[in-house]
């Protein structure tokens, strides 16, 4: 049976459960692909301990004598960043071997330049577990929505943003402590920001948004707020409005072009974006034809997205098995056209926690400067017995689109009577 | 540009939609695939309204005359049923044509057939669209799962069942209006019984869990219980216990072997297969690693079908560019392994509804029988101010395996006060 050589950079969680998956299922993929998968080197900076190193596998500690082994046919990139992981993947593509990374950070930033390179030399690259661990959405928008036109793609693209809100919810606990907790728990970064302010959902929501809608979108230009300033009174108010608070990643196709945006929603507690609990992901999927779908698993996690990397090894070998790379045609990446944003968001329903210093007559001049911006409010409440420097009360307004909220709320923001700035959330619905 | 000409038999709503699709959506499938899908045949039996044709195709009443037609590459059969469907698909084949078909049934009860004539002429078959509509859930375990171990596939499968579920919880009506509603509003047939009674589930099932676990499976050894005997009384029951009723079709690999079977589930208004309503379908996988997965969409309806349909003649049709056939290896319908049934399924909970003529002494001959199977009732609740000839209880019991509880229910079945026989259903958790 033909072997499949494969090189793993960067061994840590996810390129540790890859070659796991690789050496304890290795006979089911050789059964079902033809082709026998065989890790022959692993590359970590730091070094591994030879317990760590699968047996047969070349231990590495530079990237570059890997690229020199002349027995590897496929590269793995687990190692993150877009420095070094890009050269690498640049070199394997230009020495004619085809990749696979679970990197989305350098695809939102540098897809193109990679996807070209591939296309001139004829390779596929694998990147499923770039985007939402174990779950297949890219594979299923690429191939099963193939014959569609899709509006909408969104959903819950960060495990440890999702895991954070849901720890608030279910124990009732500050934003700290359950950043503090998941830390301890492994879920979160020492630097969480990563994951906590956005960044990390809106490189996903980039790479999610080009291979909806097939054109390019610069990640820098995708508003991005994450759940930093989301307080225990936020999911207390959520509560009392049948609701909670989830951070999503929307990209929506309108007449007026796409609207993309990373932020907290307040979502209904009946809805499916409420069930996605912990570290979970959800994907949902509107097309014209298919309706609304919704793909939901593992978000994160070295198991999930490691078998994420091995579908694609898996699809690879398959090409090595016919005798023939191809290049997958991914329009996202090789479409010139830029995705035109909206100028003109559609009107939404708005959430705003305002955290002031009691005195008289602040809540006149809210409403004041709420009303300036022809807004309705939808209801208004004041938590009562809190401490008389730092009261909140929250808002909700009927559908206003967010220029006009922001224009509002910058307003609100410069009153002297405001403790810090105000919380926005979109209400889904 | 190359062509690829599609010939579509049984041009009722799902053939229809397809064909819409390939002449809604011909210009992007072309820049997406490379290739033009062209319809240049449709048939029906009972003839076709002029306005129906699509532009450019045949209009035919007869199969063998479409078989006959030089000008196809693709046979889509949307006709249904295991007789003609059969010999089209087998004829197809034969003659080197790859198929692509929505027909569950004749899958269930023909694929071994099938697939070893695709394979011995090396052509591939598209069968997305036969289990739950638009949603991908064959390519997602054929190519996205390839690397990891299924453990258990099991969702919602038939939307006319689910929609007459929700009717009957949303709106408190019993069972024979919901019908007629779902009748009226086009979602059940005029014989409703294949979607009510389970066996369109149980179709749908076994190509699942053959799909998953990679062997045989006579569709005829699958239990299947529908939803016929659901009443008003036992939505009411589920609410009170915080949940609600689904028939669900669920395969699981046990240490003892597969534990498979179409029925009715009271499952947590909490879980998210309370979640889908209406006509959706959701498909849940749970493997070693991707850990567990949903999959959720619309399960049937022309649109979400067709866009099944033409997903796999996009893929045939990239075959088609790149001038080679391949027949995709699919383990399930070749293997020649039969799936192993468990003799000894694993405890779960029950939940049984008796309706009874009201006399003295029920519950104590009711209680005894389960007693003396050793099984702990969980809760017991008999609805009050009920007519006399016509009272219903609910019992609840811990988890116990089902051989133990039908020799309950069939001993309780005997006894003169039954008016009918007890409602089992397995609760979920």
């Amino acid at each position: 049976m033909k072997q499949v050589r494969v090189g793993i950079v960067g061994f840590g969680t996810v390129g540790q459960a890859t070659a796991d998956i690789i050496s304890n299922h290795g006979d089911l993929i050789a059964q079902r692909s033809g082709v026998r998968l065989v890790v022959s080197a692993v590359c970590r900076r730091s070094g591994m301990q030879p317990q760590d190193v699968p047996a047969g596998a070349r231990p590495l500690s530079n990237w570059k004598d890997l690229l020199r082994d002349p027995n590897i046919d496929v590269v793995v990139e687990t190692m993150g960043g877009t420095g070094e992981s890009l050269q690498l993947l640049r070199a394997s593509l230009e020495q004619g071997k085809p990749i696979v990374t679970a990197n989305k950070n350098l695809l939102a930033e540098h897809g193109d330049e990679l996807f070209r390179l591939a296309a001139a030399h004829n390779l596929p690259i694998g990147f499923e577990a770039s985007v939402a661990g174990g779950i297949p959405i890219l594979r299923v928008i690429h191939e099963s929505t193939a014959g569609d036109r899709l509006r909408s793609v969104h959903g819950i693209l960060n495990g440890t943003a999702n895991y954070i809100l849901t720890q608030m919810e279910t124990r009732e606990i500050d934003f700290a402590e359950a950043l503090a907790e998941a830390q301890k728990a492994g879920f979160a970064e020492a630097d969480p920001s990563f994951d906590i302010d956005g960044q990390d959902a809106r490189d996903k929501l980039c790479i999610l948004a080009r291979m909806a809608f097939e054109g390019r979108l610069n990640v820098a230009r995708i508003p991005t707020y994450g759940i930093r300033h989301v307080r225990a009174i936020d999911i207390h108010s959520a509560n009392r409005l049948d609701s909670t608070i989830r951070l999503v990643g929307s990209a929506e196709q309108t007449d007026a072009g796409l609207e993309v945006s990373v932020r907290p929603w307040l979502v209904s507690r009946r809805s499916m974006l409420a069930k996605v609990e912990g570290v979970n992901n959800a994907v949902f999927l509107v097309g014209d034809k298919i309706g609304t779908q919704m793909f939901y698993g593992r978000g994160a996690g070295g198991d999930a997205t490691g078998s994420a990397v091995v579908s694609d090894l898996i699809e690879i070998a398959r090409d090595f098995a016919a005798g023939q790379m191809n290049a997958k045609n991914i329009p996202g990446f090789l479409n010139s056209r830029e995705l035109e944003l909206s100028e003109a968001p559609r009107p939404v329903s708005w959430y705003l926690r305002l955290t002031v210093k009691d005195q008289r007559g602040i809540v006149a001049r809210v409403a004041e400067v709420i009303a300036r911006e022809s807004i309705n409010i939808d209801s208004l409440e004041q938590e009562p017995h809190l401490p008389k420097d730092r009261v909140s009360f929250v808002i909700t307004v009927e559908p206003v689109s967010e220029p006009v909220i922001r224009r509002a709320v910058d307003t609100i923001n410069s009153f002297e009577f405001m403790v810090e700035p105000v919380l926005l959330l979109r209400i889904d619905g």
